[in-house]
């Protein structure tokens, strides 16, 4: 019925082994992951253009566990992306299931870039990395400076507050140097509770290396992210060089320190080195080590996978990431 | 292991901004929604000649929420269609997840073709849109006289009753005159009660409005339809007419006149604008109205969304329809 | 962000009707099914040259209830398929859901392949069809002969030995003579039995017809096969026969020997026919019929479903199948 247009299928899809320890109770595993490093997904997304410098622009994607088959998220398949945004000289505007500003500044200034058992998310725990029936506004970069906002309605009836979700930030990035700030604030859907939370991050290429920094400071989180006090601040410390002609060497540290009467306080070191094969595959070794005091809910999950000893507190991923 | 086929991978994606109101308890709610005007959906699909003018044709499409990133069936992740089917100049014969020929001249003769808040299908309600485990016949043009012929199996052990599902239409359209005429039998799998359905509907095109006219009858239909009483019939009157260039008007009025002891009625204006920013790119905006006696189960959805505020009565939909 | 890739579409959509009947009970069905022949699904697979001989291959595979549009695997969407493999000289390794080697004996040496109501399966029982976080190694042919393991990881924290697989297979291809060997040990997740299998196969193709004979020895299966008693022995017996231009003859015989106190022995006859409409799409149908003896918990399923009716002992098969 209608003209037809080009679909773009498109998608990654990381496997290995894993090794898991709780060196507590001793209890360990060994196991075939995916996405270790990246998230495997498929997706699928389209461009259109109207004329008049306006683009229309859809994307859907879904998580993949392919170890076993399973989608990532079991209720909302297409749960990584999908949403419609039109675009133009004014920047990008989109509806639908979107990522998180927040979360965008804190893969950017976490070496393993969310992903292994050294992703900074296993101690810096995002409110919402993406947020469904949200508007989403990112802006055309001005003097190296790009803003985003994104306001996720609540669509709890008779409630103008519950559930909705805001965040926002603005990043820079010209040269060596990129620095990027985001605030986030969730009203839980019970209408108890609001969480905020403040981010900021810098790196800077040295040439032989790249260094990392990053703090956030948690308020009231205790609705939106369960596993976790009502207050906290968290550090990050990293680098990542180039080895050779195919390789990068990875490394960070991460610390919870809880500001709750509890104290449950945490260190987490990664160490991980990366090798591309070609352009669109890598071969990966990963390992993550983790101390905790006053037994914080924390464990080394990876960049797909919640960890399957409770408590894990060493790690090892060695895998292969292949996208498409 | 076989011949390369072509797949052709399509779809559409609906989004944007709506409000509903109960305006006799007063809740409301503010959203952003999927599929409001047309569902949004991905699809793959293909043709193979078999020759001596014989095809093979299959379809596997899916819903898809996109403010959410949901599937719209949660069972049937491919709900919207899936089958295969044999065509020639004999017309064609598919086996599979079919649309009904009822639902089929309901969104013909609706001027807002079964989406957004002006939906016929918000009072005109269907007992089955689809039809799981059926056969279906689609005649060859004749005339300009189609016909339609759905049998779905019940699936009941035991029974050859219980489950069956039975619907038909002849369709005429050539010129400015359009008509249809259909009907649906349906037992439910509990084998107790057949709903049955009649259906008539009529377009004219005047070159500067197209009018339309359709009714409805329902008997037994309770148990297909929970939300409505055993037996009712339903009136519509509507046009859409073109506007300037790339717009399209769409009014319609749709009335239930419940004949059981309840009498449960209900009135539903709506009035609406399409604006097409390409061949493939919409805007629009639908205002949905409703006027209930003695309270029925029914509500201002949308085109792929049951109604958020229960009981809704007023309605607005903003948003870009997209298709690829 | 990545050079763009190929990416294939392919499936496969197999459609018709099916009768079922517990001669026992006097209960029946007349059903629309999908998959009898071959279980319909919809597939993503691509490759990538890495240099070196070596290619980088990923699948991803959903099975397709086409009847009614749902998933074939309730829980693991993916779940026909879904790997990661680096191939070379070497052979080809790959981590994910893949087939056992049991599998693939069993199908080779079934006339059936594992479709319709005649699959061998229906009696001779897998302990596992696929295997979740698994490793598999494919070796190159040499001398016709090709050997394949795999390795799924238990993945039960604190347990080496729970919920591990382990299955091995010996195939030898090359003229008219065709063998194989195949071994598989599960213990199951709650770490109570180890169950064992053992497959032998061999065909020959005499030119007018294939003839086939297979023997499987199941021991101590009762955790991973409930259907079943610990243990039993299989028989088969098949021929295959092209019959005209586009036209192919199938017949088995199956025979179950329990070995346990119980005695729950079975015979099952299948007769068929597959009519070549094109290279992609053919016509088949299918007749079985099976004998019990203190009532065995089976039934006559077909390649993609479960029996409708429990203890269904006849079965009647005619549709469509068609690849893309």
């Amino acid at each position: 019925a209608w003209a037809q247009s080009k679909v773009t299928v498109y998608g990654l899809i990381d496997a290995g082994f894993a090794y898991e320890r709780n060196s507590r109770t001793g209890q360990d595993v060994k196991a075939i992951q995916s996405g270790m490093l990246s998230s495997s997904r498929l997706g699928f997304r389209g461009v259109e253009d109207l004329g008049n410098g306006i683009k229309a622009i859809w994307v859907i994607e879904a998580g993949i566990l392919t170890d076993t088959g399973q989608p990532q998220h079991a209720n909302n398949f297409w749960g990584r992306q999908s949403y419609l945004a039109l675009a133009g000289d004014f920047g990008s505007l989109g509806l639908g299931r979107q990522y998180a500003p927040e979360d965008g500044v804190n893969a950017r200034f976490d070496p393993f870039e969310h992903g292994s058992g050294g992703n900074a998310g296993n101690v810096m725990k995002a409110m919402a990395i993406r947020a469904d029936n949200s508007v989403k506004y990112v802006s055309p970069k001005i003097g190296g400076v790009t803003g985003t906002l994104v306001y996720g309605f609540g669509e709890v009836a008779g409630s103008t507050r519950a559930g909705v979700y805001l965040s926002g930030a603005l990043e820079y990035g010209q040269g060596p140097f990129e620095a990027g700030f985001s605030f986030e604030r969730m009203r839980d859907k019970a209408d108890t509770v609001t969480g905020r939370k403040f981010q900021l991050g810098i790196s800077y290429d040295f040439g032989l290396v790249r260094a990392y920094a990053m703090t956030q400071a948690d308020r009231d989180v205790e609705a939106a992210v369960p596993t976790r006090g009502a207050d906290s601040n968290q550090y990050l410390l990293g680098l990542s060089a180039p080895l050779g002609r195919s390789g990068k060497l990875l490394a960070s540290w991460v610390r919870e320190d809880d500001k709750d009467a509890a104290d449950r306080d945490a260190d987490m070191w990664a160490l991980g080195y990366v090798h591309a094969l070609s352009k669109r595959t890598d071969l990966y070794g990963v390992y993550a080590h983790m101390v905790t005091h006053n037994n914080p809910a924390l464990s080394l999950g990876n960049g797909q996978n919640a960890a399957i000893v409770a408590g894990a507190d060493r790690s090892v991923n060695i895998g292969v990431r292949h996208r498409f």
